[in-house]
């Protein structure tokens, strides 16, 4: 299989996005790396602009729009963090966004749509299709950005990757494995792919909520899956419906590996990363840590570096994770 | 008014700990400019190696030890930041560390302490000196680490103060005042002699807690202040009893300026600090944050640098500043 993503169009992002998005720190702590039992480096993208890594895919595919097109806006969809990159994105492009929710989406998300003065459409995840939603206006000449399927976005969320390359060099540290959440996949082929250019035996992990793993569904039969129905999930920001084409592509051709983690198991993830790295992110965006905090896999004595993004969260759910119920 | 500090202390700190801390992103929001009514600048020290500004200090005092006084091991007294660092540098150091701790600190920082291998022993600050508890240890041959007099202890956390330089030029700004919490006066006096080399015409500022201002009265008086008998405070990180005279000297021949705030304004700067810039921050360590977003000083149209420094809080006193109780 070839990875339709190059390391030269991630190369290309990050020229592009230099000083307009958050270099953001590669973090670590010896008592995280106790609690984890390998040396763990945690890429924080919730310090990006808007608190994801969802900004950097956003704004490299708003900069190369014709100037035409970007007049006459942008449209998505979004579980909420793409959402709000697109729509500080098109602020600082000055091009008009709509930005298309589902109904039950945490109020902080919808919130930050409109702050940056993006229109927000909402749509009944149960009984309609988001990208139906979207269709018209379209038709009516705005782009689609779409959160993950597109080579452009997995170019600009693999700068994240690629900086990882660089901070890891400035550690002395090599790299023995990867570890990203994921949902539709942008940033799982993104990263991934970026990372393997400079550490071609590095294994390479996508992580998802157990019992709706669409993109390991996916992996192992080579065709997108769909996410099964359930009832509004904790980890929203990887719960979107549908694994996207391009980025299964790129995680099969890299040899990515499906790993799975409870919503307790992520709760516990972000109540580790305020103790340790007094670092927020949400629960979706902290998937990727609990992998490796509750071995998924046997990372000991290694070296493993995990993507944390986003850190969108309510009060309420955070503080569920940090000072859980007692007994 | 001579600083007794100087730039090339600090900028012998800085190559010393090279490679040795961490380079603390300089964070910033849209959303939060908006509800500071300035650019707003936030050195993320919170990310700092054990969660606080204090590493560096205690970092740059060790490497400059004799191995012979390092074998024999250091001493300090401490609300637990500095605590908490000492131990830390000091097992790096291979060096034994022993921490005086008021009896009330959070659990958190005792254990963090003793987490390194530090032995802990605690005194009553309503009836006892902690220097006096520290003496005898000091008398058989340990040397004491002072939290904040000592210029090692200055120069080391001016280092984030150049940092903030660097990272201002990175961004193409200009600064017209920073913003530092202040108990014994050891970050403020650093980062602020580290920031006028850069920009004399910055005005500078320390923040206190309301009611327990002790660095404001020792630069109204000219001589340290002890801090006025209270309750235990939210505020815990600059709660400490006195004011140092070399920080003080420093802060003088500056002209810095004392702020006050309250412990609701301080919890009010965590809750946006974890929705605008999903960072950690202990009610102490968002005095400056809380200063800025509070309009102590007449910011509007600046450009303003604060320390967000340390992230050392309990999960509880962190949910009651992000979801505060009803009504």
């Amino acid at each position: 299989v070839d990875n339709p993503l190059s390391l030269s169009l991630i190369q290309d992002a990050a020229e592009r996005l230099k000083g307009r998005v958050v270099r953001t720190p590669l973090l670590s702590s010896p008592m995280l790396d106790k609690a984890a039992g390998c040396r763990l480096l945690v890429k924080a993208e919730a310090l990006q602009r808007t608190g994801a890594f969802k900004y950097r895919g956003a704004l490299n595919k708003l900069l190369q729009l014709d100037p035409a097109l970007r007049q006459r806006g942008v449209v998505t969809f979004s579980a909420g963090n793409h959402g709000h990159a697109v729509a500080a994105a098109a602020a600082e492009a000055r091009c008009p966004a709509l930005i298309v929710l589902p109904k039950d989406a945490p109020a902080i998300k919808v919130e930050n749509c409109r702050w940056w003065g993006a229109e927000t459409v909402f749509y009944d995840p149960a009984t309609q299709d988001r990208e139906a939603v979207a269709r018209p206006f379209v038709e009516k000449g705005m782009t689609l950005l779409h959160p993950f399927d597109d080579l452009d976005v997995m170019a600009g969320q693999g700068t994240a990757g690629l900086e990882c390359i660089e901070q890891l060099a400035e550690q002395g540290l090599s790299l023995d494995a990867l570890v990203v959440p994921c949902s539709g996949g942008g940033l799982a082929s993104g990263t991934i792919t970026a990372i393997r250019s400079a550490f071609p035996e590095a294994a390479c992990y996508v992580v998802e909520e157990a019992g709706f793993a669409k993109m390991a569904a996916s992996l192992a039969t080579g065709t997108p899956q769909r996410r099964p129905a359930g009832p509004p999930s904790l980890l929203d920001g990887i719960a979107g419906p549908l694994a996207g084409t391009l980025p299964l592509a790129a995680l099969r051709a890299e040899g990515a590996v499906g790993l799975a983690v409870t919503a307790e198991e992520a709760l516990d993830a972000m109540a580790q990363a305020f103790r340790f790295l007094k670092l927020v992110i949400e629960p979706g965006g902290a998937a990727g840590l609990a992998a490796v905090l509750h071995r998924k896999v046997d990372f000991v004595g290694k070296t493993v570096a995990v993507v944390g993004s986003g850190g969108n969260v309510d009060p309420e759910v955070f503080n569920r994770a940090i000072a859980p119920p007692r007994g």
